[in-house]
């Protein structure tokens, strides 16, 4: 018996019902089967996702085809009858993982798990008898497989499939899903090992799927396998793109990068891999270097909201400091992606910066995208929106970024899918345990039991409205009859601001952003209280940021804020705001989270207007007086439920200019 | 004899040896056997234009297989032997056009007319027996003739036929090419006339060129042609592509459009062809239409440079005041066809507006694309760049913005072609006549002889050094026995700074923008002399344009000014540059028409610069203290002939930043 099923033998005493099970590293990730959001925001959305959004995707790759194309391929008129984009079959297996993680949620025998039974009958029948199963290539009158390894994204669905399989297993135990997925990794494998096609393929996301389904299985060689890949990657194997091969990361091996470059989703899923190739396999090397480029990344490549991508044409990351809040692609999956990626690194490392960047990106990437009912969605998620745009059909496919409204349904559609795959996840994402005790990292109304070291049980009651409110109540339930720590993570954004700790004795002491650690012997009824402080402030822009010199932001706890036309009087439109710092922001008077700021309107600065005089271009016009008035804001991830509107995150700041010239 | 007959009948007493021959308008065009540029900055360019441009573009158009393509659809052999994109013919005609300007210019039989006889030659047998030409469609094992409107350029190639065509038989009368071209446009008219395919081309550009031909040959079926053309445009004839209708204008009809959108060259070629359509019909609510984009476009689209086009993923204009300066796109090709437009606005309208943006246009983009040797050029020209590139290899073809040093060739190399053709007919944009006399629209050191009404000839010479110097002296060689007007643009950019015109008697007036005249008996000898203001002079940022907040720019005459990296001390990048707008630029102390700026160099703001420490996303490090120092600026058209460089035009001002949060 190798190292690696030893390690996998060491885990089965953890839960497994959860997306990221590392053999090693500094924490160790709670499940499903230990952890429930009871309540509050993202049990809404948890719910809404469940009785939702699962439907609504499904639904609408019936109707498109996507899943048809499996039927299609079976009964051999696929090479007339596909449907989609090349890759439409990931957005089923997707949907897939989705079904999965939200079943593991609930008893057995549910309603999700006759949805994946008939799912996967549907898919079963097309894979073929090597295990290759996509419904884009290979069979008569199609491109032969991996003909075009750069565009074909054969090896991204095999990752999405093989995630999907994993979370069956982990949610049910090993069914047809999980042995089709293995099947798949096998011909991978097979197909792919030394010796095979010694490429990579042009959307990384087989990487961190091979590393989970090793871990799944204890079989190294899926390990090995993505080991291969990572390491392929950047030796320019893929040809050289319109984009350059930045786009997929192939210019640069991953151990060299500096930073994240090229298409955003595929530079996160690639690191993501990397993370856990390193993990497993003991590569501190690849680790710190990819510390060193999200480090940098989020440092010089990454918007207010956490959202990463400022470039439409290749959906790409820019250079450093270039963030146009205006041209923001900060796609939804990139979002994801970036969650996916913070959550290895904080496993692996410990370390509070990575769930303090998980958190903002959930609250204003993630839970951005879905409109409330969640039925509707955004593809990219603009800082800056300057038209009201055009209502998106109710019932055809939209282009990625069209309009200020969600869209049902895209062309291209990785997103709906993959906020379904998160909110369904969720729950795993918000603690951890280690040999000294239990780490906070998300705070929601929650229930938590796990084991420490030991086998000795523990359970923990949390009780907040965060980010609403700034209290969270930490009620000990069950607690080993020996002294263990607690930790909180107090977010990086309460710097500034007094966070405060109260232990069970009424012990209360301020706690600077990091870890807050609480060591004692706990008894059952115990409470600890950490108080965040949550008065709206302002953000000042970066001076490196070209985009948005002369603003400011506000942002409330973890939530960015922004002004939305609809709350605006005299129709006024979003660019018409102008804010005065120097009066601090407050809580708006209702109890849905808004803001209200001083500042002005300027009657004619919206796109519209044409009562400023045509100037010549090098002599505009200056801006008309305007009246002081209390500006509401909303949070940034509740814009746009309200109708078409334009939206700005970055407000220019009122009173004279003082970089214009005398 | 029609009306058309009779108009043409009428221009025969003018020069016709030129790109835009209206039948009617407010002023009558030069021809290139009437006005010649002598020296300065023009000449310059133009003689590297014919003596290293035009052979260059030939050079490349054999190497990479674009002349090629018409011997191989001759041989048989173009389904497998074809280079380049769909589009690439049209290249080759760019190159003859610009031949046959160049040609113009000098005396018969020159080694340009050879060329243009051999390429002719080449062409002329892969015209197929019913007018239709273009190597990428028709032929066995190609896609059928018009089986792709949206993408496949044939009508647009047909387009840059028919303006070479015109332009061989302007300078030499009615050879060869010219008679490709009408039999290519018969062929038009018969498949696209009404009960034929009644549909347009993706790309506009066919709309121009048949109103040019119908000038030339009389023949009213041209006209309407291209009247169908511009009156279907708008009706959604192409399909919707990802990009949306407005990509190809084909959203709205021409008369609905308040702005123009979409690809800029697109955009700009349809409005060029909609001008002249409306010119030759009378159709003043057309013509009104354009003037109505053209102002909104110009206000509220369009860079300090005149450069088109903010957005790189579909090469289009932004919405309404989106132009960032890192992100701007302006094509080559866009200021191309701006100054096409700007141009037949004039002749239109005689408004001195549209020679106040073809001067910025023509300085500060047409004139920013080719390098100092004429071998090399932008396709995009930015006006900010963060990042020095890599250098564009000298034997392989670039993509189109990619580096901050200018490339041989591009993989669509539209833009070398177009400087060249505009180089070429320069001379052509610089005056224009009318019942009461001759207007001077561009200044450079030139000579023009005419004919005034009644056939009365004048002839005057034109001495400057403008742009680096403001003095315009026009000296009367020969003039009517009767008064006349010598008008002169004074331009837009001197508002608020003293122009001067001074007599032939001595009295010297100061001239407000817009139009200076004298009307007097003049004598030959005679001298009337502008002076235009040339102090560098700061140029205040439009508040609403949110991309430039907090920066201010530097002009001097039409010449817009940027930092670049190689003139800055110790290794400082053009984003470490800050300055302070309350002390005036000054002259550089050199005669290469430099600017000194006063302002401070930012340690601590280079690109690759990792001495600020990583912050929070919401708390940005302030910008550490900067010294004191004297900044050199150049011309940006100049910008990038010395090496990779960093470079902005749009500079940060210094001080304490008086929008940060208190």
């Amino acid at each position: 018996m190798n190292r690696r099923h030893e390690l996998v033998r060491e885990n089965t005493a953890r839960s497994l019902v959860l997306p990221v099970a590392p053999a090693r590293g500094r924490l160790r990730p709670l499940g499903l089967d230990e952890v429930t959001i009871t309540g509050g925001f993202w049990a809404r959305r948890r719910r809404i996702n469940a009785t939702a959004t699962l439907d609504h995707c499904r639904d609408w790759m019936e109707r498109v085809g996507w899943i048809g194309n499996f039927r299609a391929a079976v009964e051999g008129r696929i090479h007339r009858d596909r449907r989609g984009r090349e890759f439409a079959d990931s957005d089923v297996y997707k949907l897939l993982e989705a079904m999965a993680w939200a079943a593991a949620g609930q008893g057995p025998d549910t309603s999700l798990d006759a949805e994946i039974a008939a799912l996967t009958e549907a898919i079963a029948p097309a894979q073929e008898p090597d295990g290759y199963l996509n419904t884009a290539f290979g069979r008569p009158g199609q491109q032969p497989r991996y003909s075009d390894l750069e565009w074909g994204h054969e090896l991204y669905c095999y990752g999405h499939l093989i995630q999907a399989g994993v979370a069956q297993a982990r949610a049910r135990g090993e069914g047809e899903l999980a042995k089709i997925a293995r099947r798949a990794a096998d011909h991978v494998c097979a197909t792919f090992g030394r010796g095979g096609i010694e490429r990579v393929c042009g959307h990384p996301e087989i990487e961190p799927a091979l590393v989970e389904l090793a871990r799944l299985t204890g079989e190294q060689r899926y390990l090995d396998q993505a080991a291969l890949f990572v390491d392929r990657r950047g030796h320019r194997t893929l040809a050289d793109p319109e984009f350059g091969r930045a786009y997929y990361q192939d210019d640069l091996p991953v151990r060299e990068a500096t930073v994240f470059r090229g298409h955003a989703v595929r530079a996160l899923y690639l690191a993501s891999g990397a993370v856990d190739v390193a993990v497993e396999t003991g590569d501190d090397a690849l680790l710190a270097a990819v510390v060193r480029q999200w480090e940098r990344t989020v440092a010089r490549r990454t918007y207010l909201t956490g959202g990463m991508g400022s470039h439409h044409r290749d959906e790409s990351f820019g250079d450093d400091f270039v963030l146009p809040p205006d041209r923001a692609y900060s796609e939804t999956c990139a979002g994801v992606a970036s969650v996916m990626l913070s959550w290895r690194l904080l496993l692996a490392t410990g370390e509070p910066r990575f769930a303090d960047l998980a958190e903002r990106t959930l609250f204003n990437v993630v839970a951005a995208s879905p409109a409330e009912d969640g039925r509707a969605f955004f593809y990219a998620n603009t800082l800056h929106r300057r038209d009201r745009g055009t209502v998106p059909p109710a019932d055809a496919e939209s282009p990625r970024a069209e309009s200020s409204l969600r869209a049902p349904w895209f062309a291209v559609s990785c997103c709906p899918t993959n906020v379904a795959r998160t909110l369904a996840q969720l729950p795993a994402y918000l603690a951890t345990a280690d040999d000294h005790g239990v780490q906070l990292h998300q705070y929601a109304d929650a229930e938590m039991a796990t084991s420490l070291a030991g086998g000795h049980g523990v359970a923990l009651r949390i009780r907040t409205d965060y980010p609403s409110g700034g209290a969270v109540t930490v009620r000990i339930d069950r607690s080993p009859d020996h002294p263990w720590t607690l930790s909180l993570r107090v977010p990086g954004w309460t710097e500034g601001a007094a966070a405060w700790l109260v232990e069970p004795d009424g012990t209360r002491r301020s706690v600077p952003p990091g870890t807050a650690t609480v060591n004692r012997l706990f008894r059952p009824g115990d409470e600890i209280r950490l108080e965040l402080p949550m008065a709206p402030r302002w953000i000042g822009a970066d001076p490196r940021v070209d985009a948005v010199r002369g603003t400011v932001a506000v942002q409330r706890g973890p939530l960015v804020y922004c002004a939305e036309s609809v709350d605006l009087p005299d129709g006024h439109e979003a660019d018409a705001v102008r804010v005065d710092p120097s009066v601090e922001p407050k809580d708006g008077p209702g109890a849905d989270d808004t803001v209200v700021v001083a500042g002005e309107l300027a009657g004619h600065a919206g796109q519209g207007d044409t009562s400023w005089p045509y100037g010549p271009l090098d002599r505009p016009a200056t801006e008309p007086a305007a009246e002081r008035a209390e500006i509401v804001l909303v949070p940034y991830r509740s814009w746009a439920n309200r109708g078409p509107a334009t939206m700005r995150v970055w407000l220019p700041t009122a009173g004279p200019d003082t970089t214009a010239p005398s």
